[in-house]
């Protein structure tokens, strides 16, 4: 017996010889995505041309993955990430199936995340899992037959978030490197910006402005992760008025209540880091402004009407990699899509 | 980039010069529907022509929203509706995503409405919101940039609601005017009687005959209103029995426990506007029963056999109105409809 | 007006002058299943065939149910056996709707079973329901205008995982009669081992061995059950190692905390109970192991890499037996599938 559901769509997986330029699509079909480091440069750089590609052909990858189901694991609420994985496949052509809360799932019964896997294997192509603990997703990827594609887990890793900063950076920027980035805000927590500070750093030629109160500042190891690439520089500050003029990219995040020792640091603190339109002023036109989201009021509303506004683009772009991810993860080829030269080498 | 996912259903919109049937569906398209008082009597009654329409042509329609996502925002659980909501657009082809329940959303990380709209419109064409507090719909259709359909908030409105009720009257009746309603049980905080008294003022020849005790009587702002449609009337009465009668629908509602200042005035009154076989004697053969549902124990259940009795009937009109509003609200043409000369004027 | 809605595949049902062989299937046409007590021993094994046929036809019945809608009432969280009935519509073609735990449901209301079930009625095409209460699922059947099939009811029935794990015998034995089958573990309260000892009673010829602590004994009523099939006999143990080496089959359950008077009594017979790679030499090497998941530690990691485990196949022959079951009570003919004679008859 099959262990896995054949596609109904008709179509025959072409072979190397036959279509030379399905290598990277192949190399990624039916791996797991763990953290961003599993994978090759030249891959994450494919996976960003598919979002592109996909966004400007909606109806022709509208049934890119006709017939496959993805499992939305999430052992802790997400929402946010979860619709966008579920849009995803749901725009390819897919179906979706899963739970969202540990209280809801079998766990409760005692059950170990690999038997979970294991059983859910049986069900769907490909899982999106979302775990309270770091290390939940590697486990999840080694007692899975299929895919798993790691949608946060504790503080460690979210590798589509950094998926969707890197599609938005190149969007509006043509490029991800020859850039002044400024990251803004909670850096000692904030795990999307450790996590898009190490791949830009794999990247290199990036210049990194690390703007926090000295509460939140960056982590030892990822100030060495910077000294490390030859070609990266960084440089600290508390004052985000004093180099907002200097960048491409300003990169907010939350500054979260729970993180100080008492409330009146929080509020002093946090007003010191809200974005709004004065602070805007001495920014240059082109800069772009991102944010994982949820803000709760780190950038006053009046922003959102400004053209350089990029986060809820950043949505969009978080969907338009995840459609990318899932489908060559299922080695479903995106119709006309062609891998450029580079990938392939 | 394109905003907003194209259909790939590969049908072209066609243009008012050449399809000038059209115009009454081409003006819902891309609005929203916080209340009824948004659209037109004309749109209203096209809205019902085209469920009475998808109800004789279920296979015909069943590919009218082929690649469309409906987003469910319920931020209080209100199962009924969403379930109706999310089936209406399975029955056109479309797809679902969404959550119920505030603690699984984003919310209880502080994100706004207006953010979670401007997020979800990246990954929805359509979203029905239920949300506890009046006004939410209305910020809602604000910061969204896809069509929403308010599924309640608060004590506030509730318009798919008041189309099921048109609905079921027009079915069973063959008519909206020329009526003689009855209204029964908690007319004071009744927020479906209020809302399709309001309707049907609009529409007008209706007489009003509100049954409900003294504690619970129709707020007066309800009052001035039928008195302000020149061809419309109320009398009010708190014995069920002495004008039933006279009733060519009977609406019943429930009478929440949680309405009084104590058990014993509740269990008195309960008993009174409890809605049985013997009561039922004195009725019109040709009268119809309504009631939003769910009930407790305002019909006994003898009186399901009863040819009279509509809400069941009413759960199903429900889920058509819906699959006739998401369509118009999309845009998406139903296949062989055609809109009647009245609507188009 | 139609009470369902049809399906759009265009295909026209066939009679039975003109397909003779299709006569068991349509005998269970819009059927419930409250308990496989419902159904005769031919359409049990016209199920399992079929449930075979489909593992090995999976593209072929990708859209035997397309236009259809499944819904999910689950009273109470069971995400693997939710998980289960929503993939395989899923794998068919069909959509889903439902919820999961009443605190979302229209119950908190004080709706009655019957009441939801006639709502529900009006927007899917089949129901299985998950509930706390023993006789729920028979009160929602007769309510129900659609099939509804028990998805398990308080300590009763729970006839898809009987059907799933005789799938999972014949697959691995070739046969259902002519066996010594092991249950080990909590036979007292194991719903899964009663309900499958009853149907195995009915097939006839097999040899229970009972294996369990004196805490947790076979109800009397089973043993009377197996007295009563003249072909079937038991015999009661405590020990495993003793017997391990008779058995063709090792069906293996949860010993529960909560159904012990003390920690230290379940702590000591909890060990005697687990099955490791140790006990397992002493089995036949074509013996296999069973499981209805999830487990805590009756049976360790090890074990599962052992060709005798077949818990993980359980779980794929699970969703293959609802695919069965679903397509056959909605009466959606297997492309190519033919009925067996025996089953005709």
């Amino acid at each position: 017996m099959s262990e896995q559901f054949d596609r109904h769509s008709g179509e025959v997986p072409s072979t190397d010889s036959v279509f030379p330029n399905h290598v990277s699509s192949r190399s990624l079909q039916g791996r797991s995505l763990v953290t961003l480091d599993d994978i090759s440069l030249p891959q994450i750089k494919d996976l960003l041309d598919r979002a592109a590609y996909i966004d400007s052909h909606r109806r022709e990858v509208a049934h890119t993955c006709d017939g496959r189901v993805l499992a939305t694991l999430f052992y802790e609420p997400s929402t946010r990430t979860r619709l966008s994985f579920e849009t995803a496949m749901l725009r390819l052509g897919g179906q979706v199936i899963g739970f969202a809360g540990a209280q809801l799932a079998s766990v409760s019964k005692g059950e170990s995340i690999s038997d979970t896997l294991k059983t859910v294997s049986n069900y769907a192509d490909i899982v999106a899992m979302r775990h309270p603990k770091e290390g939940a997703a590697l486990v999840a990827s080694r007692a899975a037959s299929v895919p798993v594609i790691n949608a946060g887990d504790g503080g460690h890793m979210h590798p589509t978030q950094t998926l969707t900063d890197l599609a938005t950076i190149r969007a509006r920027k043509g490029r991800l490197t020859n850039l002044t980035i400024g990251m803004c805000g909670d850096l000692t927590f904030g795990r999307t910006v450790h996590s898009l500070i190490s791949t830009l750093c794999r990247l290199g030629q990036v210049d990194f402005v690390l703007i926090s109160p000295d509460e939140l500042k960056t982590p030892e190891y990822i100030l060495e992760r910077i000294d490390a690439s030859p070609t990266c520089t960084y440089r600290e500050t508390s004052d985000l008025g004093e180099v907002i003029g200097d960048l491409d990219i300003l990169y907010m995040t939350r500054v979260q209540k729970e993180r100080f020792f008492n409330e009146d640091d929080y509020l002093r603190l946090r007003d010191t880091y809200i974005l709004d339109e004065e602070k805007l002023k001495a920014a240059r036109p082109d800069m772009a402004i991102l944010h994982p989201l949820p803000r709760v009021n780190e950038i006053t509303a009046g922003v959102d009407q400004d053209p350089r506004a990029a986060y809820f683009e950043q949505v969009r772009n978080g969907m338009l990699v995840r459609m990318a991810l899932e489908s060559a993860l299922l080695g479903d080829e995106l119709p006309g899509y062609q891998v450029r030269k580079e990938v392939q080498a």
